[in-house]
């Protein structure tokens, strides 16, 4: 490899693919030359990254001789197809997907958490893990290493951009229908015949909370809300670590949050545990309620943090903390994690 | 006493005011005269309840001179100066403030749970909790009774008609501001632009949830997230159970909702536990996630049960459930929980 590796980015013209040339054009430069790559139909769209024009190109197995580093952002079924085919041709591939994250020779990577696993990997991938254990992994991380992690309660209250463009459009939709109608909201199924259509979501979004993201899995289980077990798992390093989550989706465009009971092995503190995520990487303390200081994600979305407010040691349980945690899910929540492990293989290639 | 007693409702012209009246017109009629009481301001105004028409009067000590029952639906302030004047009448006060929820003298009722305790009543008062235990009370009773509770870790999703009208007026201008607006949520900041005031919320609550509600108190913790641990303790008799909740406004009217992960000393089961609450008065079971079928409160706005659903055996302990539970903060979680008091009242009163 040459001292700056070539990077190519598969799934360029997406939101997470648009969130990445973003986050790429601001970071310090580590790669000669980008690729990007897209579906047939998005070929020959120039796009600016890093300063630069660059023509999209069709997503053959061509596109990647020469590639180092291949940056997936696409949805599972495109991964799950052409990751293996990067693999194959020597690139080492970074995955937002969910194909790979569970696969025993793919390590699942968050670089401010254990970044040092981004090798080996016998199959050449490296996966990160979906947007909602990125929304909280940060600074779980941080506290796990403190305490002791034991066991994790989590609510989610999800964006709708985590349901892809469809999404956020079925909600920017959603609220036009319903804005200036103040009689809605107070009788059953009204806000539901103002919204008609409610797109990728089961239920209505505007005016409402619905507690379903994913799909259905044994005992009533969202896949989602396994994920986030299996994730944190794995991440962690810890297979038997106790997770239950339920997961929402709340009428926001764009930033998770997350409700977060945290039970440690040892007795935490709420000054020190505040201290301690103050001076993590990757994570802004904001709690002050006094001053109407905590995270949301209003203020959060757009930004790299995990930001966390809301720490509180829980009355009836000195090993446990209760927080709120608030993250951009198509930033650190996809496009940002992947870049920060894109650095990290640049960097050994670089040493290597 | 009469065998039909006469009930005075105090701030009968508020918006509690308002659904209770609904409410009493619409359940078997236990009483014999109802006099509406309210403030100055609002004296003279006539209002319909049970198919007459009624002209509010101005509280004062006399209007409580031959009431049976009094329920009062006001403001803290208004209960703690009034509430013990109408008990010194004779009245039975039931009261859905906070002044008197945690007094020993005071029994804290929520009739499905715990309706013998509506005597005895040293200082004349029976409390109703607030909204939000309101909310879960019900279904947690219901699975107390068969598997023994021993924690809750909740997250809420609150309604802004838990604020009041000032709660639910600043929702719909804020809708209103950010309705067709569809570039709004993606940069940190612009929706707090679009928003301008944010009326009594700390931060905007379109396109946003505040992990925020109530007073600071000790910890970092919020008066709400502290009631609920006090209330739920006292109501199920359990004075040393766990609680941990962390309470989040959301852009909802009315209808609060709450993930909860309850822990018993018993194993349990999903479908025992399903039977359970489907079996249960005051519940109503929804939960079939491969039809959507779930509580929102879009769909449970305007109704009377605790709606549960989402009820899952937590995978890592098997005396462990998780749910989402949704209810009508103003009915079932303030004027119905009321009524239904007055009417164990009533019938004791019928009775003696």
């Amino acid at each position: 490899m040459s001292s700056k590796p070539t990077l190519a980015v598969v799934g360029a013209t997406g939101v997470v693919g648009g969130a990445l040339l973003g986050i790429l054009s601001t970071r310090k430069s580590v790669y000669g030359r980008i690729r990007l790559v897209a579906s047939p139909r998005s070929a020959g769209r120039t796009l600016t990254v890093c300063g630069e024009s660059v023509e999209v190109v069709a997503l053959t197995p061509d596109v990647f001789d020469g590639v180092d580093i291949a940056m997936f952002v696409v949805p599972d079924a495109v991964a799950a197809e052409w990751a293996p085919v990067a693999a194959a041709r020597g690139a080492v591939v970074v995955d937002t997907s969910a194909v790979f994250r569970m696969d025993p020779d793919v390590p699942l990577v968050v670089p401010e958490v254990n970044g040092e696993q981004v090798r080996p990997r016998p199959r050449g991938i490296v996966a990160g893990p979906g947007c909602l254990t990125l929304a909280m992994i940060v600074v779980i991380g941080a506290l796990h290493r403190t305490y002791g992690l034991r066991e994790l309660v989590v609510a989610s209250y999800e964006a709708a951009s985590g349901a892809g463009r469809a999404g956020v459009d079925a909600l920017h939709d959603q609220l036009e229908r319903v804005g200036g109608r103040r009689e809605l909201g107070t009788l059953p199924g009204d806000v539901r015949a103002a919204v008609g259509e409610s797109g990728p979501f089961p239920a209505p979004l505007a005016l409402n909370v619905v507690p379903w993201a994913g799909t259905v899995e044994d005992g009533g289980w969202s896949s989602q809300e396994l994920r986030i077990r299996e994730e944190s798992r794995k991440i962690l390093g810890l297979p038997r670590l106790k997770v239950a989550a339920t997961c929402v989706r709340v009428p926001v465009v764009t930033a998770h949050s997350l409700a977060v009971h945290a039970v440690f092995d040892r007795a935490v503190d709420q000054r020190e545990a505040q201290a301690v995520l103050a001076g993590s990487p990757g994570v802004v303390l904001l709690d002050d309620p006094d001053r109407h200081e905590f995270p949301t994600p209003a203020d959060v979305v757009g930004t790299d943090p995990t930001w966390v407010g809301r720490v509180r040691r829980s009355p009836d349980d000195p090993k446990a903390l209760d927080l709120f945690v608030c993250g951009d899910n198509l930033r650190k929540g996809a496009a940002l994690n992947a870049a920060q492990i894109g650095e990290l293989v640049a960097a050994e290639t670089a040493d290597g």
